[in-house]
């Protein structure tokens, strides 16, 4: 299977997982507590369509792959081949109607995240890479996709979810960065991270995310000349606690200060 | 000179102000900090241009009428009508390129806002009010915007653009807020008041706003069947503390909890 192969799936997938998702962006949803009282994590009817949409078109083209998703089990993980799912990444800014949430449709060969797209079916744009070029498709045309480069922590544009998000030795690790970044701002989700990628922020610094919230983003952001990786400065497929930069120094001076 | 032909003349309003700030989302920009050293309150090429196309249509059309905006001096501020203008509301999210910025386009009658408009140029939506009604035209299609009940704030989904804009005693009030809601998140700027119009965020609550913030959402959210008013329960036109809430009930709880 070559490159330009998954090129196009992944291009459907965006595509039927768009459908299953719009008839319900903004619209009286039945959302539930997945996490039973602890934070406020809703899923909605559409975070269930679109993943059941997407892993029935994998599963018929490519049966021996593997799917892991935000929604259902995981279908042989331990596949050469193995997809992960994120239907709605930003799930709170879907139910309050906000626009800054994708899908995100990730490919892991042997481990390594080889694929990305994030999809955003409601504006109409697709941010995606494969680890060696990143490209946007949108209203504003297409093009490929450039991290900045940023030298200093002191020039540095740094998103991140919400602190709240981190446990507290985590967050007096993600302070020591903000109190030096020249522009702090929370939200974002998977639109902080392609952004990392067009080159308009230069860090994202997160905590306990789930392997499906960061695989797809990964080829994207390393496609468009950036880097991510856990704060260890290992593979971020995992997940858990992640820095995403625009540039080789950014992301040194980060994992520094996270450290220090 | 009628609602209706008001109607037209903003969508004019809006498509010169669309096609003026397109050419600058997402791509490198000439930044001011306006507020030198203060707050970082970042100025684009992208709000002067909008403004000026703005200004020019309006005192082509309406001469008689004032003109108060975000980027050029007042122009008659005392006339019977004057047209509110924030070319660019959420300049942190444009630089950062997230979508969640919109045009603001208000309209006083003798110091009543009469008619509103939020447009985002790069999705292709509206929200516009004239306190009586409100509707929606996006790529979702067009219908008529309204607001939900919500009985209590513990059942309030909260929006604020940050605490940590607000002074301290704001910030303890606002705090008595959050602690009660469901669900509070920041961020979102004049997307979370057109959403609170369109029925799927219960409360905003914010301080240090300009008149050119709010006046144009007061008929959108009104429109909707919502309520908007400074922290007193005043008019919200002169910017401040406001506080917009889709129904009387969650409204008069934030009042009181503020107050308290």
């Amino acid at each position: 299977m070559t490159a330009v192969a998954f090129d196009t799936f992944v291009h459907q997938l965006a595509t039927v997982s768009g459908e299953a998702i719009l008839p319900f962006f903004r619209t009286a949803l039945s959302i539930e507590d997945k996490s039973r009282g602890r934070a406020f994590d809703p899923v909605t009817e559409a975070d269930r369509a679109a993943e059941q949409a997407m892993r029935q078109l994998i599963t018929t083209t490519f049966p021996d792959h593997g799917i892991i998703g935000e929604e259902f089990d995981n279908l042989n993980p331990d596949a050469p081949y193995v997809w992960a799912l994120d239907p709605i990444d930003g799930t709170k800014s879907f139910i309050a109607g906000l626009p800054a949430w994708g899908t995100l449709i990730g490919l892991l060969k042997e481990s390594a995240a080889v694929y990305g797209m994030m999809h955003q079916p409601f504006i109409g744009e697709r941010f995606f890479g494969d680890g060696r070029s990143a490209r946007y498709q949108g209203p504003a045309g297409e093009r490929a996709l450039f991290t900045r480069d940023c030298e200093r922590l002191e020039d540095a544009v740094l998103y991140t979810t919400s602190p709240r998000l981190m446990d507290e030795a985590d967050r007096a690790a993600f302070e020591r960065v903000e109190a030096r970044v020249r522009l702090s701002r929370y939200g974002g989700d998977c639109y902080a991270y392609c952004m990392v990628a067009a080159g308009l922020i230069d860090l994202v610094i997160e905590t306990n995310l789930q392997d499906h919230d960061v695989i797809a983003l990964v080829p994207i952001i390393e496609g468009a000349g950036g880097v991510v990786t856990n704060w260890e400065g290992g593979s971020a497929v995992a997940g858990g606690r992640v820095v995403a930069a625009g540039s080789r120094k950014a992301h040194a001076a980060a994992l520094k200060a996270l450290g220090a």
